[in-house]
């Protein structure tokens, strides 16, 4: 059997990647899921024909959306994680002790349910008794928050579909209320050599609320180009102000990505970025 | 026309882009040569049916070849440029206003000559006076030479044909004795995502010879699973203790990924290449 799975990155350019065996193949009332088991790449899920997850990978993205605002924040007790269905997020989350309620907010229980089935060791901290699982539209749930949350970690797919709405500025709006004073929010912003035009526009509407707004990179072979970025806004506190090397030397000794080394160097933008970015400064 | 160029990655991984017209196909002596003029990537030039260079992706991959070790170098007078017949690292080294010679040592004509037809905005430096162009084995012509340059740049294809020598101890010696007290060398050391076992070869192997060791990474989008590393290897200094961010600021004017904060943030290695790479030390 000679079976692959593409991703279309563009009309022009394409990732494609040997299949073991299609494990899994469902439609939900927002997206359709694909679960493979590949060559190079483990377990793999696919939402509408893209690359969400893989087992090989899969531990650089989901350190660098937890850990990088968890530390800058000063003791962070309340998290919220929107999208970020198959649970990776939420693992790396309760890996902080100062920690005591994780909501997972996921419009799309399939994606639940099938990280559970496919992906324990992504789907682990899912039934941890800090976590808690709301099965709805985070853009509706966020807005009756106030005042709730240390950390809220938009763990989404591309702005279009069912996740188009995290990317507008009235859901940032309603994240922002929903943070307590000194919260922090990450969202996943896309990548700068892919969309370079949706990261400017994803960074300009969040600074246009947030007082602090960072673009940090970091390199996700799975997602179109390798190379992908969050954006970090922040009520009150920079990246690095709260800080503490011990505390991220602790976290570190579970992660394979993330240390204090990349906490500070993940900021750290080439140029072209700066420029796009910051053009005034540049 | 429906065209695409597919870059086997691994016996289960591929990388394709559609292409508009194919400019060139050559035999050389060494290698088949192919230019492609491409949607997404400009004009493409592939050797032995891999990547080799793009316009739009070329800028990263030569500002982190070069302003790396010539800004961690005191004042480098004279560079050696090893492989690289595109022209991209020679055009990024002349920048430097202490550089007053630039040897490029290129096995195969073929790629200088493709280069100055297709890619003139790389080649452009190859006719500068303080350049000059050797078609003759890097390994050969090294072997011959005793400190004669304050930095050398290894700008290899993959440890396979015609580069093969170029990842030898035997050879990383020669090159040793080739540079002047203070000589710094950087050497294309592949990709750590896609093929971890080379990198740690190549860095073991260089730091049995150079007391400064270091490796540090980078995107590019068109080389193997998009994250790529140099290593840096040293005969005294480190990449920082020389390192002038009045001098790196300047060339920061001309680039469109280099920058102070980049050459600091490029060394931050993720743990799983720390471990791998320094075990005692993680």
């Amino acid at each position: 059997m000679d079976l692959w799975f593409s991703e279309q990155l563009t009309d022009h350019s394409r990732f494609s990647i040997r299949v073991k065996e299609q494990l899994f193949h469902g439609k939900s009332d927002f997206q359709t899921i694909d679960i493979y088991d590949t060559h190079d790449f483990g377990k793999v899920m696919t939402i509408d024909g893209k690359f969400m997850v893989t087992e090989r990978d899969e531990f650089i993205y989901h350190d660098m959306i937890s850990h990088v605002p968890l530390l800058a924040h000063k003791a962070p007790k309340d998290v919220m994680v929107i999208g970020g269905g198959d649970g990776g997020t939420v693992r790396e989350v309760l890996k902080h002790d100062s920690v005591r309620s994780v909501e997972l907010c996921e419009i799309d229980g399939m994606v639940i349910e099938t990280a559970r089935k496919f992906f324990p060791t992504l789907s682990c901290g899912l039934d941890d008794p800090r976590t808690k699982i709301l099965v709805q539209d985070g853009i509706e749930y966020i807005a009756t928050r106030k005042d709730a949350y240390d950390v809220i970690l938009v763990d989404s797919t591309d702005p279009a579909g069912p996740a188009e709405g995290l990317f507008n500025k009235a859901f940032y709006q309603c994240a922002f209320e929903a943070l307590k004073d000194g919260g922090i929010m990450v969202v996943q912003s896309e990548g700068p050599l892919w969309r370079m035009d949706t990261v400017q526009e994803i960074v300009e509407t969040l600074k246009s609320l947030f007082p602090v707004c960072e673009l940090y990179t970091f390199p996700v072979p799975t997602y179109p180009f390798g190379y992908w970025s969050f954006t970090f806004a922040s009520k009150e506190y920079g990246p690095f102000e709260h800080f503490s090397e011990s505390r991220a030397a602790t976290i570190a000794k579970t992660t394979r990505y993330y240390n204090p080394g990349i906490h500070h160097a993940a900021f750290a933008l080439p140029n072209f970025l700066k420029q796009k970015l910051n053009p005034a400064e540049s």
